[in-house]
C-alpha cells in the first residue's frame, strides 16, 4: 500500500525497527477503520506515517521544528520527544504530499491525544498503543477494548499513561487530560 | 484566633464536623507558616475560612456562584463540590471581610492548586492535606515531606489525587495537572 519511495524514505530516516512499528499501526488502524466504518486509506496513511518525525536527535527535533515555526509548550520544551506529534503532521504535509487535514491532524495528536478527537485521531492514537508488539501492564484489556467500545479504551490507555509519567517522575500534557476529561464528560450525557 | 462571630458563622454554616477540620488546618497551617518564616495570621485566617462555602446542597452552590458571578469551567460543572474553592473566595470577602487578597487566592485555589503558586497557597493546599485527622494512603509520607521539601510534598500530594481520581472514575482539574508540571519543571531547573 502506497508508493514504494514513502516506504523508502520512511525506513531510511526513522529505521527500521521504528518502521516495523509503524507498519503493524498502520495494519491495526486498517482493521479498527473496517471495524468502525470509516476510511481505511485515510486510516493506512496516518498509521504509517504517524512517527514519521521520531528522530532520536533532540536537537534535528529542536532544529526542525523551530524551521517549521511550531510553537513548544512548557511540556514540549522539557520532553522533546513529544515534539514528533506536531512536528510528524509538518513533515508528512512537505516531504510526504499529504494534504489530508484529517490525516495530519492524526499525526499530530497521535501521542497526547486532543479534546474533542475524530473517529480517525481515535483510531490512530489507539493503535498506536495496542498494535501486537506493545507489551506494558494494561495493554490486553486496552486491546479488546478498542474493538467493543473505542472511546472507553482511549481513556483507559490514556488513564494507563498519565499513571505511568506520574511514576516515572515526568510531565502530563494538557491535551492528554482535556482528551480523557472530554470522552468521560460525553460518556456521561450518553 | 480571630473574633467569635467569625466562628460561630463558620460552624453554622458548615457544620461542626467541618469547623473542625478547619481548627485542624488553621493549626497545621500556622506551624508550616512559623518552619517556612511566613505571615502566621495570614495562614491561620485562610486555613480557618478555607472551606468557608463546602456546602453539601448542590443546588445553594451553583445558585450562589451564579449570583457572584464565578464562571463554571467543564470539569466544575460536573464535579460541583470544586465550586466550593472560587466561592469560598468570594464568601471570605463579602461576608466575613477578609480584604487581604493573598489570603483569598489561597483560599480559591487550596482544591486544585494552580500553576506558580505563592508560599501562602502551598502551605494552605499542604494543610488542607495533612491536617492530623486525614487518614488515606500516602498521607504520612506526605505530612513527613511538608517539613523537609514543601514543593516535593505538593507534588506527591497531587499526584496522589490524580491517580485517586483516575482510580475512582473522575475528572482531572487542568489546574492541578499545570501546578504539579509548574513545580517539577522548577524543580529541574534548581
Amino acid at each position: 500500500m502506497f508508493e514504494d519511495w514513502i516506504h523508502e524514505k520512511l525506513k531510511r530516516e526513522i529505521g527500521i525497527v521504528r518502521y516495523n512499528h509503524s507498519i503493524r499501526v498502520m495494519e491495526t488502524s486498517i482493521r479498527l477503520a473496517k471495524y468502525y466504518n470509516t476510511n481505511e486509506r485515510k486510516a493506512a496513511l496516518a498509521g504509517l506515517l504517524h512517527d514519521c518525525a521520531k528522530f532520536n536527535d533532540k536537537r534535528k527535533l529542536l532544529k526542525m521544528a523551530d524551521n517549521s515555526g511550531i510553537i513548544l509548550d512548557n511540556i514540549m520544551k522539557n520532553d522533546i520527544q513529544l515534539i514528533h506529534g506536531p512536528l510528524g503532521a509538518e513533515i508528512a504535509k512537505t516531504q510526504y504530499n499529504i494534504e489530508d487535514e484529517e490525516v495530519l491532524l492524526a499525526i499530530q495528536y497521535h501521542t497526547t491525544g486532543k479534546e474533542n478527537m475524530s473517529l480517525l485521531e481515535k483510531i490512530i492514537f489507539i493503535a498506536d498503543y495496542i498494535e501486537p508488539n506493545r507489551k506494558f501492564k494494561g495493554v490486553k484489556e486496552v486491546r479488546k477494548l478498542a474493538f467493543e467500545d473505542l472511546e472507553e479504551s482511549l481513556v483507559q490507555a490514556m488513564d494507563n499513561t498519565i499513571k505511568f509519567i506520574i511514576n516515572s517522575g515526568g510531565l502530563i500534557h494538557l491535551d492528554t487530560v482535556k482528551a480523557r476529561n472530554y470522552l468521560k464528560i460525553e460518556k456521561s450525557l450518553e
